[in-house]
């Protein structure tokens, strides 16, 4: 059976997984880059060529980050994750953060509510723009899946759909020990969560909790 | 050198440290017990004749909640903490959910707008009942405090005082794997927190973690 997963979801210690103030200059707004900090490092993201190739760690968040690509055979994430532009699209040359050949490598649903075409980029990726709630989006997820499992990719306000609707069998939320004070609360509106999930956690060394999730009753 | 310590705080992922609707029948109000679930089954509390006598943990949680009373000599807590009424007091038979002879056995500063005389208790509790801002409140502890530390006791909204004030040494803080949704918020307002302070966390079999932060610079 596809499986519906969420990896490597960084939020703060007040529950925030973005800043405020989202930019082309500033992806996470305020936060910055001290959210996906404990990642940087990881063998996992510097092979996708994220973050220049100084040394890698093999520790435990690699062993975690390393979760993220196997068995996925598609993504769904929110359009703003996709990139900084708000409403209608003023430019449809934007092709997303990732360059010409993205780090996904298979189909991507970005949802919106601004359709624009299909585009096919190298290396795999095709983003297809999908306005539709977390049931028919993953539908469609997973009929451009191959039989393979669906990430769903964030922000914060695409997982809370989600997990509002008990789609998401496995999630994987990193606890990052800072207070951001502002910007997407991932938890708002799941209050009792915990009784559909049993809850693991692992710390690092680098000081984040990694926290698992499995939907009872999932495999 | 006298010590401000934070104790056994228990804060849901989403960041409560109450839930809604406080009452006599209810202390953490819709949070029932869940927050301080992993507490219960201690040594420690048990100890305490909080928690009835059945068989008692002595693993990782007894020994964080162990560390609640050496070396303090007195305890600052809020108003909602000392019990269920709000504004002036329609009743001054209140003396707490503690009994007749209080779990402290030192002197407590109970902060409220709502003065009321000293109230002595038995094994050596004194509730203090004062008006005023940390910074005076902690200057009323030590004095009470015998050179000993003193334990901020919470709830939310005085713990964030004393934390906004930069007052606050040690800080432990456990996460219970559960959404609130709804209550005071521990983190509120306290943006860039991780700053001050030194962070490590140590998951526990219950399924909580135990967060310890340490204030740059103290000892
Ligand atoms: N912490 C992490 O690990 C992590 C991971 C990924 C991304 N991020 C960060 O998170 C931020 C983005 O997250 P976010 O929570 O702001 O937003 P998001 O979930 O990426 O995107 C939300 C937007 O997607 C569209 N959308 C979502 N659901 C829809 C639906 N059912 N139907 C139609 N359109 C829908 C809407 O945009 P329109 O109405 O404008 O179309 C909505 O405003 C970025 O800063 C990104 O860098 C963090
Ligand atoms: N999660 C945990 O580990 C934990 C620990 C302890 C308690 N609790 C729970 O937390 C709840 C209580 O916490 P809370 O955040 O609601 O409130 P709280 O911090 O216990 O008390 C707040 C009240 O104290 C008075 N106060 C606070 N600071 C003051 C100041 N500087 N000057 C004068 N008065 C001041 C005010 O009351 P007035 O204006 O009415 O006087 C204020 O509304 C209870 O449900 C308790 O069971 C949880």
């Amino acid at each position: 059976m596809s499986l519906v997963r969420v990896h490597n979801f960084s939020v703060s210690l007040d529950g925030f997984a973005t800043g405020e103030g989202q930019r082309l200059d500033a992806p996470f707004g305020h936060a910055g880059s001290r959210l996906m900090q404990w990642a940087i490092g990881t063998r996992t993201f510097r092979a996708m060529g994220l973050h220049g190739d100084s040394e890698a760690s093999f520790g435990v968040d690699d062993a975690f980050a390393g979760a993220w690509g196997p068995g996925i055979g598609a993504e769904i994430m929110g359009r703003n994750k996709f990139g900084p532009q708000r409403g209608p699209w003023e430019n449809e040359e934007w092709k997303g953060w990732w360059g010409e050949n993205p780090v996904f490598h298979t189909p991507v649903v970005v949802l919106t509510h601004h359709l624009r075409p299909a585009l096919e980029m190298d290396g795999g990726t095709t983003f297809h723009f999908v306005d539709a709630g977390p049931a028919v989006a993953l539908e469609q997820a997973r009929a451009l899946a191959g039989g393979l499992d669906v990430r769903i990719g964030g922000g914060a306000i695409t997982i809370r759909q989600f997990l509002a609707a008990d789609l998401i069998d496995h999630l994987h939320v990193v606890v990052v020990p800072i207070i951001l004070g502002r910007g997407e609360r991932l938890w708002e509106g799941l209050e009792g969560l915990e009784e559909r999930f049993d809850i693991e956690a692992t710390p690092s060394p680098s000081g984040v909790v990694h926290l698992v999730g499995t939907r009872r009753g999932a495999r």
